[in-house]
């Protein structure tokens, strides 16, 4: 099995982009990372997406894109696990290259979601969820996570203002990418005082949704760099399902998917977590935060919020977190938001993050989730 | 790069079914298929669907079908490209044991359709098109198909009724697959007489649709058979993609993409068309039987009619093609056709295909199409 390298990635920001179709919105993402890379050439395209047929009334992505950039006749597709899609589709760009049937390809995440109504994407949205046993009891996915976190307050004894620190590390963080759809600091006070959407989540502990895309280009880790950076090599990756519905779960505080496919991704790359220098994880809402950060085995079970009380998610933190704003300030547009993560996670390892560069950044995580913690994404990548 | 073998095969009967759910219509044929290949785990589930978002309002299929088939805490993902969806799960599930990730790998290829309104699901097919430039000028699937069918009876001057054995044979293989939708024989009166559609295709060139699941269980092919039945191996397999809007091309009734993953799939397989014992094609129209034949090697350009009319195409002729019913009899559910076309080539391959059985059958093909033409995967397969 070949090991998988990142040699190019490019990002759009994430916005309210009324002016581009979804083609035109992966194309830039997809041109950017190519030019990043120094290629002009690939011989597959894997397209990260949850909801183009239901916004776009747009199906066969993988086709449209390809097409749009102009590589004729390679082979593609659209992979689609919920918010998880854009990193399922970095799983399967990586199954080709490490089989050996492909010498270079491209992944690119891709969600256009705004010029829907907001009753629209809230449907979109609850095709994550079981529609049959969730959905149609009009259970949204911001409800299925305030029901969550409203659990974890009561059995582990912390208030609201606990989770602050999340969405303040990652406006502050966002503040410096221009990518990110939120660039502006929030203070705990406006956290506080922030407009309830469904009891215990406000709107500061929601990710905004919006447009984007973010690519990146693969090839065999072997390969010589061509472009003057380094190869930035996939050393873990690992795909987990749990139950769809929360109330099958025998402990819904717990992310088991997402500790199945860290410890399989840790025991691929030969790491633990105390081995890891960033963790782009999946803050859709910052309850989710907590849980990722306990089911990786950064924080014991219920303590994940005393790591943003004691400053270890900033960047200059033991653990750092959403170090370019994270899905809270840079945004989730759903499809394409696992490859912006793996995007990040590369800035930080070739040294490109600026103003919220971890020191020293040898290795990095991300992990992507679909639905409420049910199909989750770990990927640990290595600079040289 | 490992090869790999098809050890079970499931499927459900197409037809209209609104007593079961989505995920009861996959599970079914993915414990049918577990049961053939006398498994009950696996590493991951590759689930080829086009539409479930849009007609069910159900996306992360990977992981309701993966919980409800009790397969805890697999990977599982959705895979689209259009109608081609099934044989794009295919691809990439062969990728997962080829690069040595997975040692059992579930594809599973679903559509439940007919609880929509007949102008939904026309809308929901349109989404495999060019959704700004052709749906959105009122084109529907039928109509592109239309438009290409004039030209090829302008362009080389065949009469309508000379693609009738297309629709003849497909009837007459279907009446005896206890799976296909349409289990009646038709005759060349009926053809001619049915009722258009869109101008030259009438209801007796157009596939129907449906409800149904097909799965297949992969392995490494050098695993030794664990249920008395021989390993099919896949020996090509290959996909391509074309520009998404028909107008784009060249030439309008040159399938490119079908073209570029037959050779593909053939030079991986060393084979040529003389080897290739049955083809299971992508018979959606009557159009597409006598392009994918052209395209593939089968017959000259302008010239696939021919074949028909020769009776070339029967079972007992030297391209037998649609011989479980195909698209047309059988039923085109469509993110599971890839799937149903890849059981149907193991049936013949395993000696299994009953009153249609291809005498000695060794190598079968099968080509599935999404879009019109824009994204086509081709799969070659051996029996022993």
């Amino acid at each position: 099995m070949r090991e998988v390298a990142i040699i190019g990635i490019g990002q759009t920001k994430v916005e309210e982009n009324w002016e581009k179709s979804i083609r035109q919105i992966a194309g830039e993402a997809v041109v950017a990372a190519m030019n990043d890379a120094q290629r002009n050439t690939a011989d597959g395209l894997f397209v990260g997406n949850m909801m183009s047929g239901i916004i776009s009334h747009q199906e066969n992505l993988g086709t449209l894109i390809a097409d749009w950039v102009g590589l004729k006749h390679i082979e593609a597709v659209k992979v689609e696990a919920a918010c998880g899609s854009g990193a399922a589709a970095l799983r399967l760009g990586l199954y080709a290259i490490s089989s050996g049937e492909m010498e270079c390809a491209i992944v690119v995440g891709v969600e256009k979601m705004t010029e829907a109504k907001g009753s629209e994407i809230t449907a979109a949205l609850a095709t994550a969820a079981d529609a049959d046993y969730e959905a149609a009891q009009g259970l949204s996915f911001v409800a299925i996570n305030a029901l969550i976190m409203q659990r974890y307050l009561y059995e582990y004894g912390w208030k609201h203002t606990d989770f602050a620190p999340f969405s303040i590390n990652a406006h502050a963080n966002g503040l410096h990418n221009p990518c990110a759809r939120l660039q502006e600091p929030i203070s705990e006070k406006e956290y506080h005082e922030a407009r309830m959407i469904a009891d215990p989540i406000n709107l500061l502990d929601a990710s905004p949704v919006g447009d984007g895309a973010a690519a990146v280009i693969l090839v065999p880790a072997a390969l010589p760099s061509s472009n003057g950076k380094p190869n930035i090599k996939i050393i873990g990756s690992a795909g987990a399902t749990d139950t769809i519905a929360v109330h099958d779960r025998h402990d819904p505080l717990w992310l088991a998917a997402a500790e199945v496919s860290a410890k399989k991704a840790y025991s691929q790359g030969g790491v633990s977590p105390q081995d890891i220098d960033l963790f782009e994880l999946h803050d859709a809402f910052s309850i989710m935060s907590a849980l990722s950060l306990e089911a990786c085995g950064f924080a014991e079970r219920g303590q994940a919020p005393r790591l943003g009380l004691e400053c270890q998610i900033i960047p200059k933190g033991k653990i750092p977190i959403s170090t370019r704003g994270g899905l809270k300030a840079r945004g989730h547009p759903v499809g394409a938001t696992g490859i912006y993560q793996i995007v990040e996670v590369v800035q930080q390892l070739r040294g490109e993050a600026g103003e919220t560069q971890v020191e020293g950044a040898r290795i990095g995580m991300a992990q992507n989730i679909g639905g409420s913690g049910s199909a989750v994404f770990t990927h640990i990548l290595k600079g040289d």
